[in-house]
């Protein structure tokens, strides 16, 4: 199997540069001094999630012609909005697939970028994307599981190696692995004495206990989605399992109050807000021994429904 | 009386350059598309405000020997934290002075940077301020009344003139005046054309008035607490109204549930965490009338208690 090499990811960071946000990494003076801790925030890109980043390379990529077709993506979370948006800024259709029981704010959201949205029952939404593809001919971007996913997701890591030369650690949160595999492989290959941690959650730690076996353990659905990391509820592809091999050298698991803590935490200390997804990294600074050294937590998104911040930090 | 020029504050920006973040100029597209909104994140600091600019470039000017001996503040918010963070970078003592009622949790935040705190009674914090420095020899750090402190709050307007030629607009928060004095120095300098609002809680409007009248006006300190944005209760001084009358075209007023529903638009749609008094800019842009073309709402800090952040999220 083919792997993203560090030259598809530079190449995507060239192709994306103009679209996206080119993040800061915040010095959090709050953290261990034995490990400096640094944020990068990515819940500062337009959608509010580094999701921008992979849609913008996979639609980059596309030939005129074939992306004149449009897109289609299947999700109700920060991959619908980050194809929308894209297809939005390249002028061309998306259509995106989305469970009926997905909340009206968000599929009016999805609409207003301009994007075509498709409900489907449960159960229904890869039939309903490939059934989109056949008939109006548009390309399906995948969430995670495509090269040029993991390569556009991987230039946070670009941008680390070139802010912060002194890298020790970075903790990334890991679900379908796009992330992880993209950020992990430019790291590995700019920094390779730095450590790399995936971080999920308890209740979703399935890529634990894959990468401990040595292959992928699918858990149950109805397991995964007890986490409130609502955007940690997917299981690594055989893509995306191919480079976590390679290049995680361990994953820490959180509680589900560790990652309230940390949304708590960023909002009040870094005055970042972060959904529970794109909080689980600083949970697993706050949880694991780290060697000693800088270390970055990805931030990587930041939709949270106003019930659930406000109840988190009236809670703490 | 000498006024702040383009030439200090771009001494500022070179001298404060390593200890501070070039904040990011965030695209918010949820504006209106006849005046593109951005977002200038001066949140996102080390102590989350503005304020360190000033503070770094203030410690910066003086010559070694005197630094040495220290600095004395008399704040209970943004500046003390910024005083005492400039002091601790810099190695000298701080000393600064907070009222008796300020809360147990911004005492221990300013002790834990290594400032000393000396607490007094209502109105006694001038005189004790000046006892301090009569005693330690150390260096009064005024909170806007200094041409160092405008110079470097002044830098952000060289940042925003260098991130978006194009600018139409910037909206800026006004109490003491020395952010807007610095930030509308540099602007009208370097795009002319560009229109420069201040903006300011109806509860608090001694600006709006003054510069209507051509003179100070002090409204009683009763009055102006009556606004939650607790860092705009200050009123110009000489130096800085002379400032605001060369560089602000017109200030715009807003309502306390106008600023509570900008915290909240920040938090939701920017993933930003704004205090009060640092998003009445974004209060200012959605209720007055602009000029067409791209505008620059000021975040200016964001150190907000959890409970208030809670109800604002709650309440909406």
């Amino acid at each position: 199997m083919d792997l993203v090499t560090l030259d598809d990811i530079s190449g995507a960071a060239a192709r994306i540069a103009a679209d996206i946000v080119r993040t800061p990494l915040l010095a959090a003076d709050w953290g261990d001094p034995r490990c400096p801790l640094w944020l990068k925030a990515e819940t500062l890109q337009p959608i509010g999630a580094f999701k921008i980043r992979g849609a913008f390379n996979a639609l980059g990529r596309l030939d005129t012609h074939t992306r004149a077709r449009g897109v289609v993506a299947y999700s109700s979370g920060n991959h619908a909005q980050a194809v929308a948006y894209a297809a939005a800024a390249y002028g061309v259709p998306a259509h995106i697939v989305m469970p009926e029981e997905t909340p009206a704010v968000k599929v009016e959201a999805t609409r207003r970028r301009g994007a075509h949205v498709v409900l489907c029952g449960a159960g229904e939404r890869e039939r309903t994307a490939a059934e989109l593809v056949e008939k109006t001919g548009a390309v399906l971007i995948p969430p995670f599981d495509h090269p040029d996913i993991i390569a556009g997701q991987g230039t946070i890591g670009i941008e680390i190696a070139e802010d912060l030369p002194e890298l020790a650690t970075v903790l990334i949160p890991v679900s379908g692995g796009g992330l992880a595999s993209g950020i992990g492989t430019a790291i590995r290959a700019l920094r390779p004495k730095a450590k790399i941690f995936a971080v999920e959650p308890e209740l979703a730690a399935d890529t634990a206990e894959s990468l401990a076996l040595g292959s992928i353990v699918e858990w149950p659905v109805a397991k995964r989605n007890r986490t409130i990391a609502d955007g940690l509820r997917s299981t690594p592809s055989e893509l995306t399992f191919a480079h976590l091999r390679q290049v995680i050298d361990d994953v820490i698991t959180v509680s589900e109050d560790e990652i309230r803590s940390a949304v708590r935490e960023l909002a009040l200390r870094a005055r970042l807000v972060a959904e529970p997804s794109g909080a689980v990294s600083l949970a697993g600074y706050r949880k694991a021994a780290l060697p000693d050294g800088s270390a970055v937590a990805i931030v990587s998104g930041g939709n949270i429904e106003p019930a659930q911040l406000a109840a988190i930090l009236a809670g703490g």
